[in-house]
């Protein structure tokens, strides 16, 4: 039943009904400050084609190499990620997928760029711009081993063990979301947060200037990083406030056709 | 024909010709010390049946967590294991597999217990055993964070980057290498170096006590890591001096056949 209620929700382009124990159990300020509340409805609303618009995507983990064999990596299986791009191929767009190291196909219709490090997947989401669209799905490394050794590091009785010195990586949502020439229409970012998820995510909204934050809650119990389910809330901006919208636990593909339903909405209701 | 000439040989249980230049190229000492020479036929040549064996094997990497949603990882698809303990079972052995992360289905026939760390590797191991052979395949990360985060680390501005201290993993090849009771028969250890391949390998396989140690190169070009083919060279020690075999370029699942082929000889021809 939440998932039908949900689906005549998002097809009449109102908030969908969250269950009242969804946000008591989060002791966030945000509860205060920025009550659950519905999205206008887009002018749009039940057209869900992306037809013409360009759309970019990455997804999946960035490596961040420490030798030629080690890395430093987040946790992410790039499904909701790559999910997202097929859905957003199936809704007509043209779509390109920057995606680091995963172990899933390439979305069918989708043209996929392989990526490495947030250096790499910085210059790849660069290249493919112009867009419409830009959904930052990736779980980019938010540092890096400051200098990478040519060859694997040996270990050795006696040496002190070593010490990793990290550098901040490129931040690419926030580099896509502030570009003053060439900024996306939409800029989608997400957040993987383990504590106070809406109050990271709302911060991150506003630091990161982007449209819509999806936010996910990646805690130890959750199961979201590598499953099939993923249980977001949505966060847009209304006159400087946040909004959250709080969607049903659905599978990572019903998640993306929705999230590319909501897309298309918000890209329409934008035009003159 | 290398190919074949090399089925020839190991059918034989005599050496497998090495190309002139496979150690020409490499300007390691051990190309005097340990000339390349043929492994003693085992009395039980031709058998490959590891029927009535216990075989305990490690596959892919160790994740070490740095917080709930990053870690340190060594390069690792977990195919060449994953094809040994196939192998194994399809040699009639009774096999358990300790697999770190992969994206691997597990193989027919085989008991799979995964794991995460290099610790919970070892005692998963350790639970595993007694067996007749140990392949210790995996690609164990030699270092974890000395304290990893419950929460996730958050980006702060201004704030000095952060620095990871590392400590030493437990070295689970040598762990059982080394038992002064219950040690298998016959401990088989891998090693994946980029440079200086063969000493690297002669050094390991006299420090950690095993009976045979496969060595690859994963140095640039190689494209080893992840892929679906594997140049090794086996080694093992007569009188204490480092005998070397080098193998020709194969897909991974007839490395793996030619090794449990191997395997079996040795264990048969240990016997009384």
């Amino acid at each position: 039943e939440i998932v039908a209620a949900a689906a005549r929700a998002l097809a009449d382009g109102t908030a969908i009904p969250l269950p009242d124990t969804s946000l008591a159990k989060d002791a966030s300020p945000l509860k205060q400050s920025a009550p659950v509340a519905a999205v206008s409805p887009p002018s749009g609303a039940g057209a869900a084609s992306l037809r013409g618009r360009r759309v970019v995507v990455t997804s999946g983990p960035t490596h961040e190499p420490i030798d030629p064999v080690r890395y430093i990596a987040n946790r992410s299986s790039g499904r909701q990620g790559h999910a997202i791009a097929a859905a957003a191929a199936a809704a007509g767009a043209e779509v390109v997928l920057v995606s680091g190291p995963v172990a899933l196909p390439d979305p069918r219709g989708v043209a996929v760029v392989r990526v490495e490090t947030a250096r790499d997947m910085l210059a790849a989401v660069e290249a493919a711009l112009p867009a419409d669209l830009f959904v930052a799905a990736a779980a980019v490394a938010d540092w890096r081993p400051q200098a990478a050794a040519d060859l694997k590091i040996k270990k050795r009785d006696g040496a002190p063990e070593p010490v990793l010195q990290l550098d901040r990586n490129p931040d690419i949502l926030a580099a896509v979301a502030g570009r003053r020439e060439g900024r996306p229409r939409l800029v989608v970012g997400f957040a993987a947060e383990t504590d106070a998820l809406l109050d990271h995510a709302a911060a991150k909204l506003a630091r990161k200037n982007c449209d819509l934050l999806v936010a996910n809650d990646v805690g130890a119990g959750s199961d979201v990083m590598g499953g099939a389910e993923n249980a977001v809330h949505l966060l847009t901006r209304t006159d400087g406030a946040p909004r959250v919208e709080a969607w049903p636990r659905l599978d990572k593909a019903e998640v993306a056709h929705r999230l590319v339903a909501r897309f298309a909405a918000m890209l329409d209701g934008g035009r003159a």
